[in-house]
């Protein structure tokens, strides 16, 4: 790693001369080079630059890895090197087939950056036995692109989100270029499919560029792919289709002469990337609209360079060659032969010198410095990440004269800080989003931008906040949203994604993903920390409207707390300015991936900016002003929420209970941060058992409610000294109805609910408030029995407020505004 | 419902002639009550045939629906009702846009099916306004298309799987139409981005159709969508590449007549439907190539026939239109009257009769019984199930001398049975995965099937177990598979889907929808029971392997039981012959979603065929052969496993234990059917208190090595006695490593932890085994050591068998085979 300033790129013309011939040779030794560093790494644990006879001992005792996809990506690293030293490019490489984890690390290691980053992998034969033994070993490297791989931002597991992630990478970084290869495996999966659409979301003057480059090798683990096998018309419609013009390159599949084939491919390179300058130019010159982006198709054998055949079976060019075609080579003599055939036929001897270091004139292809892949400061984001310029979000806070006294759309409250977030900071901060931004109540932002569109446009009578360019980027894809958010922040930006709470869990797999990436980065020290990846659910399960059952999911916090603490925090805040409390900090963290649960809808505002900020502080705390409890005593029952319309029900309940119960001392608990729940031992965030029962005590009822699936809670809590005594009253996939009361109440987590909970979990009351008890169920039913008649709930209820906020706001007011917000899907 | 026989189609020809003026007319007073029923739908509360001046208080008070994309949905509805008439095709109709759930309930309406299933909802003004009334209503029904839906397969909530839906209803139905309406914003989904490829998979002979109507609004919530702002030429080239022929429909969006647009589009339907009878009809006389599939693209206006304008602003054909155009109708008085003129457009007085029934020349425009596509009972499937002939599984059993005394890799012996249920269920069964059928160790299918393709072929060098009609369904898209089964399941056919652990969370949401539209069909008396879906995860995180930390993740589990306890099963057989008990069971079964967790690679088997039909029945049990405890005592302490990579760790341990501490009494229990933790009164499968008990004592230590995150072992048995008693061991997101042990050593859940846990757990052997306590501690350090080194496991520990197998299985031949098995992904 030698510089964090990003390399300027001047989206050259190439030279229009054909390459030579000494050229074309140092390619073709380059591409020599990496593919016997990729097969060395799989196969070989000694004798890596095969001076003595191939033994059975030097071959790993499992061999792991995926040799097929391998040799189409070091033929692009290499021409891509080429390309990019004449041009002086800035390229970031985005492997798209991230099983093809040597050939990267070949890369990185012929580019030098990899003894640099990693001392001990020295440029030498003792360093590239180490580079080969620590590959898929126990200790060692995994076998994928992984973020221990050097210019990479993009993990090589789950396959979908090459091209997402490298328009992601590209937004905003109006000099740099994405070369991202897409396997035809991969071009199979959905998010894969809809992400050749992002180059209608993509300013060619403001933005990067993308190069997709296909590379259709045939075959996956044991099938062929489809864009292999349908026909060359087809194929070519496909890329026209999704608005590229495609250049289509066929390896030669039987003898010809590697050197044609360089010749052909640096061709056709040069005028892909020639075109490129071409539309860089047009656009500097005002001309923005959305160019047909060339692509490249590359068709090559799988496994190209291996073995024809192995045990008479066709390997090379068939999806025999996908993972490790010689298996048993340390067992099976034969095998070993044709392995020693298949690593001599690199020429090794041609390739590196006395001492195991790579012969200089191979070496000359890495480009200079940062403008090498695998060390481009855009791939380590960290390096450079600025601090996003946050105006002070006190300022942005609501008049709360008295708890409950006013109303708010928190999320709406969120969105004029936004707005100046996103003045403050006009090229490294973007909102993501479904088409929902509008609908979750951050439209304050299309004050100071648009939605940055590059399709057709049809007039302002109907696009709306709509331009060629601007800080809100919305297609109807989770996938698309996440992955390019993921390749934003990963390459030193900041962003945050909105969504429905219920349609998170379609990128539940991608959140896994960036999760690992950031878990195993915090144990990389040469990784930079990047900004936290920030979600925004303000569509949540309580208020369905327009949606039906198939709407409700609050798991998506199930799933994350599932991830290693270090990285994940849940918020739950209740009201408008701990919304703004807790933003702010999520948008000052590093490496974290934030989940922040807010309704959309107009609800009740319970604490001053001051206290907001003490209260997201803290994560949880007592509201003493909605308890009846004697100082310096405990209480007789605690009633604790965690999320915005539980509070307004434990508040609710605690009105009713003050009003029945007087003598009853009630402790109210709100919880922002769900983390704080957990041990200390568990989650950095976790309370210490001490502070733990100092809130919850160790043996008073707790009727807690919560925002989502009760299990959360007792899992969370399930060591504290009190457990035993927590009730938790959450979502438990319940009916579908369209009034807000009626649906907490199929959920048993309404008011009354709550208080026949409290009479049933506190010791004597049972018995002496039975009365009380079969007030509460009448109520519930008579609640119910309106709802069915009127569709809407009983204005008793849909109009109650926190009785200190009478005079403040008058009650009907308050209920004119909670339950007429429509919802917006 | 009339019929549980399924319609035969003839794939007829149309007659050629245009429409005469009164069935273009007919179309078109369908088409005006169908819009009509809509709006009322959306809107009304009384006066539903407008017969009184339109008052506020008949407009419900909550505004909830969305109108945007319904009668473009009508519109396609009357005109298929038209040809399916005449041409007596039998036709299921898939509402890709399922927000529009007005328009698919007005259609059940008109073709009298709603009133059949729903009597209350009658053929006059009353049970009309019941009809509205029920809308997006408190103890009505959904706004979406739902299970309640008649004639639906397909819930109206996340967006991406009409298609996949489609086909997975058109497999193995060649006499089914499935008319899949792919709404523009829902084209911008991943899923619905590659599923377009589904043609490449379907049979033009065995298999039915699927005809794609690409509807085009234009618009989404908020913006425009991407397939209506790229050229016709760039659209027409993108379903060109996908595979098809597109009919391009564009309705008139000035005031041209109606009637003009009906008989355009009518012309383009039957154009249509007369290619697909040829298709077919080549077909039948052999030749299946894969054709170029018709489909339509249909572009209109967004929200079709409501006000152009409301307070100034382009409504319909905009983005306004997408949800209540007029949400404050009621508080309005202009706003009122626009929805009055707007009602009375559709002239209600010419479509129903003096008692508000429909006319009966509307009527006649619904074909007869199951003809009408709300009763095609394909869109019922459990009317269609039948049984699967399942061969006896205990024929496929593995011979076990004694425990641990033979190795298989279960699913390799699932394999030969699901192999008999392939051949005996040649029309109703088939198996879905990511193209890892084999490497999930199926492979014995391929014996008496192939993978269905239609794409190219290359011959059968490369092209293994691949026709143009099989039983095996691989596409590297989970979304495609998850997708084609549901639609398979729920037109009454059986199924499994194998996928690697890690990956399932892909389907997360997908999982959480199939749930949903279980639980609610349980409820819905007319819905009849279909086959199970059912997984089975054979990768699984504890043999990573080829694969690095991104692959693994245990959590689907976590995410299926958050789901309604009456549809999901959770199993984790630990052996083979456990396994078959265990999927003869799930394919049985009805209405569950089961999720078989069984990893692949060889593994000792421990329990006979007996045993493992008891031990599943049960689903836990004592494995007395394992333990040291005293008949009719209590053990000191237990060990518990749940997952077959726990199981052999925790064997290993009691190994140990009997051997270094041969007075302490252990027990070991088993679990298959991780449910049965669970509290009987959370879930059907949950242990009573006492049953609970007798197995895992009240007060004794319990070590429990479970497959999963460990946290759902807690959540499941947090309310038993011994609940603060049970100490877990499972995965906790650590590390990468490619051998086995190592593996379970970075997680803490290898024997010799689970030995220094007894120690740690059981009063009074901390003190008096400290000795053995650092042997344990010592044995874990050195065998990383050696894998560190070696690059596998210890051979000790490697070829450890359970004692009493050592004269069934020599200890050199269990190791060679259970620890060479290579992975393959």
């Amino acid at each position: 790693m030698t510089t964090t300033t990003p390399v300027t790129a001047t989206w050259r013309t190439g030279s229009g001369e054909p390459l030579d011939t000494a050229t074309l040779a140092r390619i073709d030794a380059w591409w020599r080079a990496a593919n016997y560093l990729s097969v060395g790494q799989i196969y070989l644990l000694n004798n890596p630059l095969l001076r003595e006879p191939l033994d059975r001992d030097d071959v790993k005792p499992r061999l792991l890895g995926h040799w097929g996809t391998t040799p189409g990506l070091t033929f692009l690293y290499a021409h891509l090197n080429r390309a990019i030293q004449e041009r002086e490019q800035s390229t970031i490489y985005v492997a798209g087939p991230g099983h093809g984890g040597p050939g990267l690390v070949a890369g990185a290691y012929l580019d030098g950056t990899y003894s640099e980053v990693y001392s001990d992998v020295t440029e030498d034969a003792e360093g590239l036995r180490r580079l080969f033994k620590q590959f898929s070993f126990p200790g060692g490297i995994p076998s994928h692109v992984a973020p221990e791989t050097p210019g990479s931002i993009h993990e090589g597991g789950e396959l979908g989100y090459a091209l997402s992630h490298a328009y992601g990478a590209a937004f905003d970084n109006p000099d740099l270029l994405v070369a991202a290869v897409v396997g035809d495996g991969e071009a199979e999966t959905g998010p894969l499919a809809t992400s050749w659409h992002s180059n209608k979301f993509v300013n060619p003057a403001k933005d990067g560029v993308v190069l997709p480059i296909l590379h259709l090798n045939g075959y996956k683990i044991a099938n062929p792919t489809v864009l292999a096998r349908i026909s060359d018309d087809e194929l070519n419609s496909l890329m026209v289709g999704y608005g590229h013009k495609p250049h289509v390159f066929v390896a030669g599949f039987d003898d010809e002469s590697h050197l044609d084939i360089h010749r052909r491919f640096a061709t056709v390179l040069d005028e892909v990337l020639d075109e490129i300058a071409d539309i860089k130019a047009r656009a500097a010159n005002g001309d923005v609209a959305r160019p047909m982006w060339p692509m490249i198709v590359l068709r090559t054998p799988k496994g190209w360079t291996g073995p024809d055949y192995i045990d008479g079976k066709k390997t090379t060019d068939s999806w025999r060659a996908h993972q490790v075609p010689l298996a048993s080579a340390r067992d099976t003599p034969e095998h070993l032969q044709v392995l020693d055939r298949w690593l001599r036929s690199y020429r090794p001897e041609e390739l590196f010198d006395e001492d195991g270091r790579v012969v200089r004139d191979v070496r000359a292809l890495a480009p200079a410095g940062p403008l090498r892949m695998s060390d481009n400061p855009h791939a380590n984001g960290g390096l450079l990440l600025k601090d996003l310029r946050l105006p002070d979000f006190r300022e942005y806070g609501v008049e709360v004269p008295v708890p409950g006294g006013s109303i708010s759309e928190a999320p709406r409250v969120l969105g004029e800080w936004l707005t100046d977030v996103v003045r403050l900071n006009p090229d490294n901060f973007r909102i993501f989003g479904p088409d929902e931004t509008a609908s979750n109540r951050l439209q304050a932002v299309f004050g100071v931008t648009d939605k940055q569109w590059n399709a057709d446009f049809y007039g302002p009578e109907v696009d709306e906040h709509l331009s060629r360019a601007g800080r809100v980027m919305e297609m109807l894809s989770e996938h698309q949203c996440q992955g390019w958010l993921e390749g934003y922040l990963l390459t030193g930006r900041h962003g945050l994604f909105t969504s429905y709470e219920a349609f998170i869990h379609i990128v539940d797999s991608m959140f896994n993903q960036h999760a690992k990436w950031l878990k195993v980065t915090r144990e990389i020290p040469w990784r930079r920390p990047v900004a936290s990846l920030n979600y925004l659910l303000s569509s949540h399960v309580w208020r369905q409207d327009h949606n039906g059952f198939s709407h409700q999911d609050p798991g998506f916090i199930d799933h994350v707390v599932n991830k290693k603490a270090e990285v994940v925090r849940v918020y739950l805040p209740a009201d408008a300015n701990t919304l703004l409390a807790t933003y702010d900090h999520c948008l000052r963290s590093r490496n974290y991936v934030n989940v922040v649960v807010a309704g959309k809808q107009p609800a009740p505002n319970f604490l001053t900016m001051d206290q907001a900020i003490a209260h997201s502080a803290r994560g949880l705390g007592i509201w003493e002003w909605a308890g009846t409890e004697a100082p310096g005593e405990d209480p007789d029952v605690v009633l604790a929420a965690a999320g915005d319309v539980p509070t307004l029900e434990v508040l609710a309940a605690a009105d009713i209970l003050r009003r029945e119960l007087p003598d009853l001392k009630v402790r109210v608990i709100n919880v922002v941060d769900l983390m704080r729940l957990q041990d200390e031992r568990e989650h950095p965030h976790g309370l210490s058992d001490r502070e733990f029962d100092t809130l919850f005590t160790q043996d008073r009822p707790v009727v807690f409610a919560y925002h989502g699936y009760p299990w959360l809670i007792h899992r969370l809590t399930y060591r504290r000294n009190g457990h035993a005594n927590i009730h938790v009253r959450g979502y438990k996939e319940e009916g579908t109805t369209t009034t807000p009361f009626d649906m907490v109440m199929l959920n048993d987590l309404d008011r009354f609910h709550l208080v026949i909970d409290v009479i049933d979990q506190t010791p004597g009351l049972g018995q002496s408030q039975a009365g009380l008890r079969q007030r509460m169920v009448d109520a519930r039913l008579a609640a119910r029995q309106y709802t069915r008649e009127h569709g809407d709930d009983v204005p008793e209820i849909r109009d109650w407020v926190w009785p200190d906020a009478g005079d403040a706001a008058s009650s009907t007011e308050v209920a004119a505004t909670i339950f007429t917000g429509g919802d917006n899907e």
